[in-house]
Parts: structure tokens; C-alpha cells; sequence
């Protein structure tokens, strides 16, 4: 594995391996985990060439939150990128991939706006803008994402086939530790008495899939489990949590088909999103 | 020369033309005149395969501007590419280049709101937009545009720049008529006493070079000497003229370097623009 700082030296890497090879794109922000490798993985058996770029994206960080504070592990992070079979470790600088004078900005519009969106203004068109400036400047055939983030998907998705780039979108199911917490490189700030209750926020939700399982339909009676799962842990600081339809993200009174639920919380000062899919067959979501 | 209406063709076609190959856009709105020519003659010198795209762009036309009734002449338009050379003439659908649910927009920022983006709110953000997307899906080499369109080479510029395209811009000089008016697809609806006056524009605009060249540096003066030039021909009316920086655009009230005189005048329905660089050395613009 090679890791490689300029774009114009990963641009010119990739020209020279030749063209017509299959290139997989693992956007990260580094402080890998296991789900960031299952990713590579999984693009390690795709794709010819396996390109991972680390960049904590100073855009979709809003004022106040955790730009500053994000964890950086370089290090650690090229040895599990190698460990992955990672071909190209990409770690360009703030200015590589803003360069002075930018000025451009890629909004998604409605689907960037809500949930996550309400609650960090800017944040999806920060996510929409660096990940159409790395498919613009990789080109990459396959690029990889975690169900995790279920709202940025949708931007991401919203934005590749908008601007109408070639990129094949894959999405792997959310790796989580033995108790359900879903893997995130936030976790490890979590102090071990909100770690001890991290857990509550998958759990909630699959009391509420649960219910649904059961046959409950009403969207007010299954977000009202989750919160009610939340609230027997004073620590946890619910900010929001929405049954939407899977695609569009607006909210559902009523479950008819497929529907997805989203939630987040604090905790300290670190925040955590964690979503399921009720769906009557879980289709494999990638 | 072959023309493909579906992107999907488009995109397989080069693919199958075979890697390596350097490809060259033109990007235009068809209705093709001897400034879209000579685009496609440079390309066709410079890449193996030339593609032009043929696309009245919705989104950067307002409401109440020329939409409906823009020039189309697509027979004409396929014998004089053929003839120029061209590989593949794309003409997408507007489905094609937005999808239904389409939301995504670029925006280029304060460069595009300026001059013609006063005048036509939101024409830019259209540009940037589809341009982003005809470089999304074809990942041209190379692509070509007029200087004519002074501001729009800006406004493409910068955003090419910041999303990272790897793709070679080539700015090549106005095409002009025998009597000094810059080709323009606009041209044709000209009716005869506008297309009488018409060269006024550009007349005005080298006034005010010769001006210059006799080393006058303020901008109010070489401004007004446009303006009085315009005045003189009453069916004129201008919109704009502006001395400004060559590569920001932001008004200069003095020429200490270079500068470009940018100007924007209506005679009846039709809209027309031009521009002149004022150089020491005029630096061919590609």
C-alpha cells in the first residue's frame, strides 16, 4: 500500500496503472474501524485498484461542533488500510481538495434539509460538495458507503445521479460491537458511563421493529417506543427521532410499505445516529 | 459521424471506443454557427475523439427569457458537425440530463452573480450546473468554449477548478462577422434594422480599446465612451458595461494591469453580449 498526499500524484498513479481497470473509491475520514474495513473488503473483492481517502472534511463540520475535536489516527489507520488490502491510501490536505478561492458548493436540496440536516444547517451540502469533488477528481467505477449514515446515503445517491456521474454506488449493512452499538469513529470519545448506555439507541429501535413485527403500522406509536427507550437513560439526550419513507426521507403518518428509522442522540458531548429498515423482506441493502 | 440521444449509448460507446483515448467535449446549444466550428476544428487537431453535446439548457434561462423560442435546427446543425469532423453528436433529452426528482444544483458562488448573473438571476447556477454534469458523465480531456461568453468561461472555470475536474479547459478567441459582430446564435432573430446596428456593439468596445492603447487608465472614461458609442444608435438599449479584473470580474475603477470591458446591450427581444481584453501583450486566450 502506498500512501499518497497531492491529487495530481494520485491522478497520475491512476492514469499510469492503466486504463479500463476497475477503481473502488472508500471515502473516510479516517480513525478507521470494522466498518470501514468491511468497505475495503468488499472493495478489495470488486475492484481492481482500491483506493481509500482519508479527509476530515471541514465542511460538513458546522460552527461548535467537533471539527477541532474529530479523532485523527493516521498511523494506526495505514496499517489497517494495508491489513485491508488497500492499494492507495489518499490523504490530501484542506487545500488539495479546496483549493484557495474556492468558491462552489453542491446542494441536494429537500433530502439534505431535514433530520440530520435540521439539526446541523450545512452539513449535507458539505457532505454533497466533497464527495462530488472526489468523483470528479478519481472517477472512481464503485464507491463505498455504511448504512450507518442512512440520511447521507441518500444525499450521496441523490447527488451521483443528479449530476450524472458514472460511479456505482455501494452501501454495506452497519457493523456494530457485541451490543449493538453501531461502529462510528465518535465512539471512542464516549466517556465509559455513556458508553455503558450507547447501547439504549439500537436497542430502542429494534423494540420498535418489534412492535412493527407485530403488526403495528402507526408512526406515533413506534417513534414513541424508541423515545420511551431513550428516556430510561437520563444520560441520553434524544434529538430527534422520524419514521420516513426509505427513498425521500419525508416523514410517514402511517406505515404502507417499506419506511425507515432514523434517530439521534447526545451524549456528553459526543452525538450518535443509528437507524433500521422495516421492511417485510430485508432486501440486502447494497 | 454518428448522433446518440441516450447518455446511457453515449457512455457505452466510449467506453467501447477503448481507454486511453483522449476525449474532446464542445459543449453547445446547438443552432450551430462558425464560433461553435471552430471549437469543434480545434478539438478534432487536439483528441482522438471529438464529442459535441446539443442542449438547450433549461435551468440558465429565467422566466420570460428565450426559452421556447431559442434557435433549433438540428438537420442543419448534424451535416455542419459531420463536416467539422465531429466523432458523436449528443443530443440528450432534458429527462436525460435531469432525472425525474432531479434536485442537485452547483453554484459557483460570487463570480456568478455579478454582471449577467444581475441580470439574469440564476443563469449561472443553470450553467455551472449542467456543465458539471456534461463533465460528470463524459470525464472529457479536454473541452472548448468561445470567449464570446466571457463570464461563462469564469464561471466554468472556477467551478471546474474547485469540484476537482481533471478536465482541460480551451478557451478559444470570438468569431466574428465580416462587420465586427460576434457570432452568436441569437444572431438569426435579429430583425434587419437591429442586424444593421448591431456591430455598434463591438465598434464601441474597440473605441474604448483604442482609448485605452492612448493610455487612458479610468475606468469612467472608457466606460462612458462604450456607453456614448451605444447612445448613438437609439434602437440600443444597453444593459451593462463594465471594466473589470480579467479573472475575478469585480470592477476596476482604475487599470493598473489588465483588464477585460465586459457589455450587454438588447436590441428589441434579442439579447446580446461581447467583451474585449485589455492587455500589453494580448496573450492568445487558449
Amino acid at each position: 500500500m502506498r500512501t499518497i498526499i497531492q491529487l495530481k500524484t494520485l491522478q497520475a498513479t491512476l492514469s499510469a496503472v492503466g486504463d479500463g481497470k476497475r477503481v473502488g473509491l472508500v471515502p473516510t475520514m479516517g480513525a478507521l474501524h470494522e466498518g470501514h474495513l468491511a468497505l475495503m473488503h468488499r472493495a478489495r473483492r470488486e475492484c481492481d485498484v482500491v483506493v481509500v481517502s482519508l479527509f476530515v472534511n471541514p465542511t460538513q463540520f458546522g460552527p461548535g461542533e467537533d471539527y477541532d475535536t474529530y479523532p485523527r489516527h493516521l498511523a494506526s489507520d495505514q496499517v489497517k488500510a494495508k491489513h485491508a488490502g488497500v492499494d492507495f491510501l489518499w490523504t490530501p490536505g484542506v487545500d488539495d481538495l479546496y483549493p484557495a478561492g474556492d468558491q462552489t458548493v453542491v446542494d441536494v436540496g429537500a433530502i439534505g434539509r431535514r433530520w440530520e440536516g435540521e439539526h446541523r444547517p450545512g452539513h449535507f451540502r458539505g457532505v454533497a460538495t466533497v464527495v462530488a469533488k472526489l468523483f470528479a477528481a478519481i472517477q472512481p467505477h464503485r464507491a463505498y458507503f455504511g448504512q450507518k449514515d442512512y440520511q447521507q446515503v441518500c444525499v450521496i445517491r441523490q447527488m451521483t445521479r443528479d449530476l450524472r456521474f458514472p460511479t456505482t454506488l455501494r452501501i454495506l449493512q452497519t457493523v456494530r460491537e457485541a451490543d449493538g452499538l453501531a461502529m462510528s469513529s465518535r465512539n471512542e470519545r464516549l466517556l465509559p458511563t455513556a458508553r455503558a448506555v450507547a447501547p439504549a439507541l439500537y436497542r430502542s429501535l429494534q423494540s420498535a421493529r418489534t412492535m412493527w413485527k407485530r403488526g403495528e403500522r402507526r408512526a406515533k406509536a413506534i417513534t414513541e417506543c424508541v423515545e420511551s427507550g431513550l428516556s430510561a437513560f437520563p444520560p441520553i439526550q434524544g434529538e430527534y427521532v422520524a419514521l420516513c419513507h426509505p427513498d425521500t426521507l419525508e416523514p410517514l403518518h402511517q406505515i404502507t410499505d417499506k419506511a425507515v428509522l432514523l434517530a439521534a442522540i447526545r451524549l456528553g458531548s459526543v452525538r450518535l445516529i443509528d437507524n433500521i429498515v422495516l421492511a417485510a423482506r430485508l432486501s440486502s441493502p447494497d
